[in-house]
């Protein structure tokens, strides 16, 4: 179990991607630039596979914004987004109402 | 900054919502039963003031599943759901796609 201060630790926020480019020499990963409200993040994300740039650009997402940075193909991720996955499945997190760019979840 | 073995201490899945109820004497608080999969969860949630129970009746919503349980009005939670918040908007997290309860986030 975890406590509720350990997962308030955690930074999560609404972004919106404003845009999806492919990684060179990486078959699954996306490069990703992303409205976080005050402002604009690279994230790398391996959803070639499950989604198509068109059905991302514009989408608002979920990014975890105080993970450690990693380094993938030469690009780095300033945060991870969140997406569930069932068996060959995966389906990105979002909000089901209009709320800004870099809104507080929790 | 948090790591990410710290975040991956968190179990983050899909859930369904069942049923929703009113908490007597609590202005604010709906119980929720919720579909996680393999089991049948109660959740209390302060999100009267923003949603109607037949808007997230059949919802699939995003739940913490390994917090600390609390107690409120004498209804225990058994995990907590994540919404956004924006002001006085809040918006529930859900999936693009159709995966099922108990599918795993990460």
């Amino acid at each position: 179990m975890v406590s509720f201060k350990e997962f308030q630790g955690l930074d999560l926020r609404v972004g919106k991607v404003l845009s999806v480019e492919n990684i060179p020499n990486a078959d699954k990963l996306y490069k990703l630039s992303v409205d976080m409200g005050e402002k604009k993040i690279t994230l790398v994300a391996g959803l070639r596979p499950y989604y198509k740039p068109e059905e991302m650009k514009g989408k608002k997402i979920i990014v975890v914004t105080n993970l450690d940075h990693v380094t993938l193909k030469g690009v780095t991720s300033e945060g991870m987004l969140l997406a569930a996955q069932e068996g060959n499945k995966v389906s990105l997190l979002t909000v089901d109402k209009d709320v800004k760019p870099g809104s507080k979840i929790s």
